[in-house]
C-alpha cells in the first residue's frame, strides 16, 4: 500500500496530494476548489476543535453564530477590509430556481428572482459581526465582549490545494470587543499565545511568533500577530494569526458605548482565527514517505493491534488476551482498535495503519501468547520493541506521551537547522534556492524593497520576531540601515 | 424585568419573540431571514449538539464535511429533490467584486466574473453527497457508509421566524449507504427512534413517532418518518425527522456496488435530520409568562446563587459560604454560578435568571448564615422552601433530575389531553378554532381530501402515528372508508 505513495524527494506536491486523498484525509468534490473532509480526516479536525474551544472557554470567550451572508452595503463598510476581499467573493443574486422551458427536467435561475441588494457569502466575518456589536453595546459594563465562532467561509480561489487553499474551509474566528486599547492589546496577544500553546504542544508543530509587516496584514487591522511553521520542503506556512483591529470596524460601523464617565467613546476591537489549514500543517511536518505520522493527541486511534494468526482457534486464542488488553487501554483513555479482518493479511494491515499514522501498533501471535509478549512499533521512528504483557498498557501510555514530545522535538530541531542568518543579497539568493526554510536578513523597513524581494525571490516576508535580538545592520537588498532581522521565505 | 414580557394569553406569537430576543438566545440580523444566534442561545445549542454527538457515535456513524455549494446540475439530478427545493434556493453567480466607478468607495459585481454554472447554497446536502457515495462504494465491503454533518443550510423562506423558520438555519444531516433495502429500512426506523430519545429525555419534550403522508413527504424519499411535538398554544412543531430514501439517489448518481455474487445492484439510503428549530420547540414547550424555563439537562447555568447583603462585610461573609458550596456542585458535575454583581439589586437579579430559565435558584443571606440555611426556589413551579446547609448539594442534584421528570410530565399531560378524537367534520372544525392540539381523525388516504382539509381549516396531517390502533371507520370529511385515524393539527 505504501508502495503506491510518491516518494517526498521526488516530488513534495505530488506525495502531499496523494497522502492527503489516500490515508482517508480529504478529496476534492465535484465543486470547483470545494474539498470533502473524510471521515477520518475530520475526526483528526474534531480533536484540534475540541481542545481548542476548551482553551478559548478557559480564557473566557463564548460561542455564538453569525449569518453566512453579508449584504454588499454592510461588506463595503470597512473599506480596506473590503477591498482585501472583494477580490474573491462568492455571490449571491438569486433566490429561486424555476423550471427551464427550453430543456425539460432541467432548472434555470428564475431571471425574477433577482435580489434588491447582493449578497457575499462571508470570507471572514467582521462586518457582520461588528454590525450587531452595535446594537449590543451601550455602556463600559457591556464590555469586553469574548465571543469565537466556528463556522464555514469562502473565499474564490483560483489555484487551489486540499486543506492549504480551498474555495471554501472551516475555520474558528474569534472577535471580540474592549474599552481601551491596551485591552484589547492583551488580547490579541494572548490569543496568538493561545495558538502557539496549541500549535506547539497539542500539534508537536515548533512556531515562531512574531508580526507582520503592513503589506501582509490583515486587510482592515492595524497589527497582525502571527505564529509561522516550517513544512519539511522548506517552506512557511502561516498557521494561525490574531488582529488588533484598533477602533476600524467601530468606526465603521459606529460602535460606541459610554465610558465610565458617560464619554462616549469608539470601542476596540480584535479578530482571531485557525483554519483546517492546520491539516495541512500537520500533515507536512510529521508525516514520512510511508504516509501520515500523527502525534498521539491528534490520533483518532492511538493504538492498533493486529493478530496474526493462521486458524481460526488461533484468532480466537488471541482475542482473548487483546480483550483484557483493550480494557486496560480504555481505563487508560487510551484509543485503541483491534484490527481482527479475517479478509486481509497482516502485512497488509501494518501497511495500512502506517499509512494513516497510527502511533504505536501491537502485533501478537500464537509465540507471543506462548511468551506472555507484544510486539510494539513505533509509527514515527518505524521501530519495534518486544514488551512484556504485564504492564504493557501503561509502558504505551508512557510511550505515547513521548512519541508526543519527539516529534515536536524533532520538527524543532528541522526548523532550528533551517533558520539561516545571511548578510548579502547574493547569499540570500543562494540559500533560498534549496530546502531553504527561514532566511533571517535585515530589511530597510520599505514595503517597495519588500516587493521587489518578492518578485525576484518569491520569497515573502513571514513575520517580524518577537523575540528578535535588537541589532543594527544593513538591508540586505538597498543597503539602508534596519534595527533587526526578519524572517523570509517561500510559503504556502 | 419579566413585568416587560407579553402574556402568552394575550399574543402567543408576540411572546415567543419577545421572550427568544430577551433571554439572549437569538435575535434578528440584518441579512433578511437570517438570525444571530447569541451566546446564551448557543450554548444550550452546543448541549444539544453534544448530546446528539454522542447518540449518532455510540449508534457506529462518523462525522465528516461536504461542500456548501452545489452545482446546478448536480442539484437537479434527483428530478423531485430538485422541485422541492428549486423555490427556496439561494444562487451564486459570481465570484468577484470591483470598485463602482460610479460611486467612489462603493463595490458592484464584476460582469466579468461569472461563474460557468451557477452554484446552489446548498439546502439540503443529499446531491453532493450521493455524487461524493458513487466514488467511496465499490463493493458490499465498502457498505455501510454511516455519515453524519453539521452544517448551515439555507432555505430563502418568504416569512421567517426566529428558530422556527430561518432563511439559514443550523442542523446536522445524517446520509447512509446500505446493501440492502431492510438494513436501511431499519436505520431509518433506528434514527427516528434517537431523535424520539433525545427529545424525550434530554429535552423533555414528549413526541409522537410516525409517519409523513406522500403529500407532506421529503422530496426525493419513499417514506418519511417523524417525530411531532405539541407547543402550548395548540400548534404542532415537526422535531425531526428520518427518510428512507430507496434507490432514488442512488439512481440519479449512479452509485452501485458490487454483492456478494459479484452482480451490480443500487444502493439504498437515508438521511435524517434534526435543527436549531429544536430550539424553538424547547421555548414553546415549557416556558411561562416570567421567561424562558430550561430543562436541566440543556441549561448552561443549572444552579444561580443570589447572595442577599446591605454591606461588603456582609456579601464577604456569604463569599466564603458559597465558594465552599460551589466546589461541592463543581464535584458533583453540576454548573453553577455566584452572582455577586454589586450594581443589581436581588430582585433584579432574580427576574433576570427567571428570565433566563436557570432551573434552580438558592438565596443567602445573614439569616441563611445564622440558622445554616439556604433558600432554594424552583423555576418550573417557582415554589421556594428552606433547606438546611449540611447535605443541600446533593439535595439539588437530586432535585435538577426531579425537574427534568416533572418538565417532561407536564408537557406530557398537556399532549395527552390535547388529542382529540371526532368523528364528523363539524366536530373536525370546531375542535380546531380553540388550542386545538392534535384532532385523531379517520382519513380516505387521498391527497385530494388532505388538500382540501388544509385549505378549509389549515390543519395539515402531521403523521399517521405508528402504534395507531387498527379501526375502521369512514373519512371524517368524504365519508369513504379508513383503516385508522391519523393526526391532524395546525403546525409551525
Amino acid at each position: 500500500m505504501s508502495k503506491n505513495l510518491t516518494k517526498r524527494e521526488e516530488d513534495y506536491s505530488k506525495w502531499y496530494n496523494e497522502l492527503v486523498v489516500k490515508a482517508d484525509l480529504a478529496e476534492n468534490s465535484g465543486v470547483r476548489g470545494c474539498m470533502v473532509i473524510k471521515p477520518y480526516g475530520y475526526a483528526i479536525w474534531e480533536k484540534m476543535q475540541a481542545e481548542l474551544d476548551r482553551m478559548f472557554k478557559e480564557t473566557g470567550h463564548s460561542n455564538a453564530y453569525f449569518p453566512l451572508f453579508v449584504p454588499k452595503s454592510m461588506f463595503e463598510a470597512e473599506e480596506k477590509n473590503a477591498e482585501g476581499f472583494a477580490k474573491e467573493c462568492a455571490i449571491v443574486t438569486h433566490y429561486r430556481l424555476k423550471n427551464d422551458e427550453d430543456k425539460p427536467g432541467k432548472l434555470m435561475v428564475d431571471p425574477n428572482a433577482k435580489l434588491e441588494e447582493e449578497l457575499i457569502v462571508r470570507p471572514t466575518s467582521e462586518a457582520i459581526i461588528w454590525s450587531t456589536y452595535k446594537n449590543w453595546v451601550q455602556s463600559y459594563r457591556d464590555l469586553p465582549l469574548l465571543i469565537n465562532q466556528w463556522a464555514n467561509v469562502v473565499r474564490w480561489e483560483m489555484r487551489t490545494r486540499l486543506f492549504l487553499r480551498t474555495a471554501e474551509f472551516l475555520w474558528q474566528e474569534g472577535h471580540t470587543a474592549h474599552a481601551t486599547k491596551q485591552e484589547a492589546l492583551n488580547e490579541t496577544v494572548q490569543m496568538m499565545n493561545v495558538y502557539a500553546d496549541f500549535v506547539e504542544n497539542f500539534m508537536a508543530i515548533p512556531v515562531v511568533k512574531g508580526v507582520k509587516t503592513e503589506t501582509e496584514r490583515f486587510a482592515g487591522a492595524d497589527e497582525t500577530y502571527c505564529i509561522e511553521a516550517l513544512m519539511q520542503d522548506g517552506k512557511a506556512l502561516q498557521a494561525g494569526t490574531s488582529h488588533f483591529l484598533g477602533q476600524n470596524f467601530a468606526k465603521a460601523f459606529d460602535v460606541k458605548f459610554a465610558n465610565q464617565e458617560g464619554k462616549q467613546e469608539h470601542v476596540w476591537g480584535t479578530s482571531w482565527g485557525v483554519s483546517t489549514r492546520l491539516m495541512g500543517a500537520l500533515v507536512m511536518t510529521h508525516s514520512d514517505d510511508n504516509g501520515l505520522v500523527l502525534p498521539p493527541n491528534l490520533a483518532p486511534i492511538q493504538v492498533v493491534i493486529v493478530p496474526i494468526f493462521r486458524s481460526d482457534e488461533e484468532l480466537e486464542n488471541i482475542s482473548i488476551v487483546v480483550k483484557d488488553l483493550m480494557a486496560q487501554f480504555r481505563k487508560l483513555g487510551v484509543t485503541v482498535k483491534f484490527d481482527d479482518r479475517t479478509t486481509q493479511k497482516p502485512g497488509f494491515k501494518f501497511a495500512e495503519w502506517e499509512l494513516k499514522g497510527v502511533p504505536v501498533r501491537i502485533a501478537v501471535g500464537p509465540k507471543d501468547l506462548e511468551n506472555k509478549t507484544f510486539e510494539v512499533a513505533r509509527r514515527d521512528t518505524l521501530s519495534k520493541e518486544v514488551v512484556a504483557a504485564e504492564g504493557v498498557a501503561s509502558h504505551i501510555q508512557a510511550l505515547l506521551e513521548q512519541i508526543q514530545k519527539d516529534l515536536f522535538e524533532r520538527a524543532l530541531d528541522y526548523r532550528n537547522t533551517h533558520v539561516t542568518e545571511v548578510n548579502s543579497f547574493d547569499e540570500f539568493k543562494k540559500v533560498l534556492e534549496g530546502k531553504a526554510g527561514f532566511v533571517s536578513a535585515h530589511w530597510d523597513g520599505t514595503a517597495e524593497t519588500e516587493e521587489k524581494i518578492k518578485e525576484l525571490t518569491k520569497a515573502t516576508i513571514r513575520c517580524i520576531p518577537l523575540d528578535r535580538k535588537e541589532e543594527t545592520g544593513t538591508c540586505v537588498f538597498t543597503g539602508k540601515p534596519s534595527t533587526g532581522r526578519v524572517l523570509f521565505a517561500k510559503a504556502y
